[in-house]
């Protein structure tokens, strides 16, 4: 923050630890919108285009509309956010906000995966990882990193058309010595720094040729030779 | 439940929503054993190696001992679990209980992936998801479902000794028909009755030679022809 301010970057901090965030999704969050038996989709939707969601969420939505960049720092728990930042998601990426966007016809599948209400905006991981880097390598026991940050890289921030930047991974931070610190701090401030002229991961967009219609299924031959699973989702 | 009860097992129910589970870990899990900062790993370890954590996690914890099969049940929001679930393996899946298990040394680091507290028992997740099927295949757009559920597969069951069985899946919920319903309640009630005889998904074990240690990495030359990723950590 420091940083960024000092380079001239207005920047707003949503600590949700110290702002006491409500993890959960329930009935509270849609007020007079919420269905009985609550069905999310209707009920957030509704809530959302009545400007009925909750302040909280509401102040979320605002920042993500303001900010032209967005940094998520997080440890990694269990291979993944803590529920904390899981339950923003979730709360703050409502319906007809996040998902449900856009027309769906034989040529485009909604406006998400590279289009969407938070289209022109970049975003960058910013993840600290208690174990050694080789256990998250491409024959680590953990995973790639890359593919175990694909569901938030891809499933949560190019969906509703954020540009997802390479992340920044912080490794054996539960024994990490004053040299190590003083080295990531480090980067960390060169990857601030550097946020408008990093080229973001190549993910490829939905309506543009790529994906059959309505399977969203990769077209035959257009990956790269070799690559399978997620790494499809990435071009050339 | 009443499939698993009518077939003469005896079952136990966590509704976390009906529970008001609290889903974030803060220092109120570890009272005098929260350290100031708090520091979630000693803190989350001295409560419960002193018999303190709370009396929520405490019951949970029991109920994992007591059973043979543990069943997840949840709607996949954002490509992995909700907010109040993932809330639920932060706390319950405390240091010493689920991680920090065993001793490391040249032939074993801790007893993990195969091995742990949870050995011996095993589990299956049943996940309702929106999108149709198509989206979760080898080429979709989404990443195949196997991709997607593996670091709960692995990085969280397998992990602490659990066996996971192949997930049941049901897509297309957000415009389910009364047909299809009742087909998917009928082959859930199948899954059911067959938990027993299952076989498990193939992890590799950690300890047993796959891997170098300490890097974890899959020693070479074990993986199928073409085999990457997460698809590494599975046997032949």
């Amino acid at each position: 923050m420091t940083t960024l301010e000092a380079a001239g970057h207005e920047v707003r901090v949503s600590d949700l630890y110290a702002m006491n965030w409500k993890a959960v999704v329930d009935a509270a969050d849609f007020g007079e919108h919420a269905t009985d038996p609550l069905r999310v989709i209707p009920s957030s939707g509704g809530a959302y285009q009545a400007g009925a969601l909750t302040p909280d969420v509401t102040a979320e939505q605002e920042k993500l509309l303001w900010a032209d960049t967005i940094v998520f720092q997080f440890p990694m728990w269990w291979y993944t956010m803590p529920a904390i930042l899981k339950g923003w998601v979730d709360r703050v990426f409502s319906f007809r906000f996040a998902y449900g966007v856009g027309v769906h016809d034989e040529t485009r599948y909604g406006e998400r995966f590279g289009e969407g209400t938070l289209h022109g905006r970049r975003a960058i991981l910013s993840v600290t990882v208690g174990g050694p880097e080789s256990h998250y390598t491409d024959r680590g026991i953990n995973g790639p990193i890359e593919d175990l940050l694909f569901p938030i890289h891809h499933g949560i921030l190019w969906y509703p058309g954020v540009e997802v930047l390479p992340p920044f991974v912080v490794y054996g931070t539960d024994s990490i010595t004053g040299d190590a610190f003083e080295r990531a701090t480090k980067m960390w401030r060169e990857r601030l720094l550097a946020l408008e002229t990093t080229e973001p991961i190549a993910f490829r967009r939905q309506n543009f040729g790529d994906y059959e219609i309505p399977s969203l299924r990769l077209k035959p031959g257009l990956e790269l030779p070799g690559r399978t699973g997620f790494g499809l989702h990435v071009r050339g």
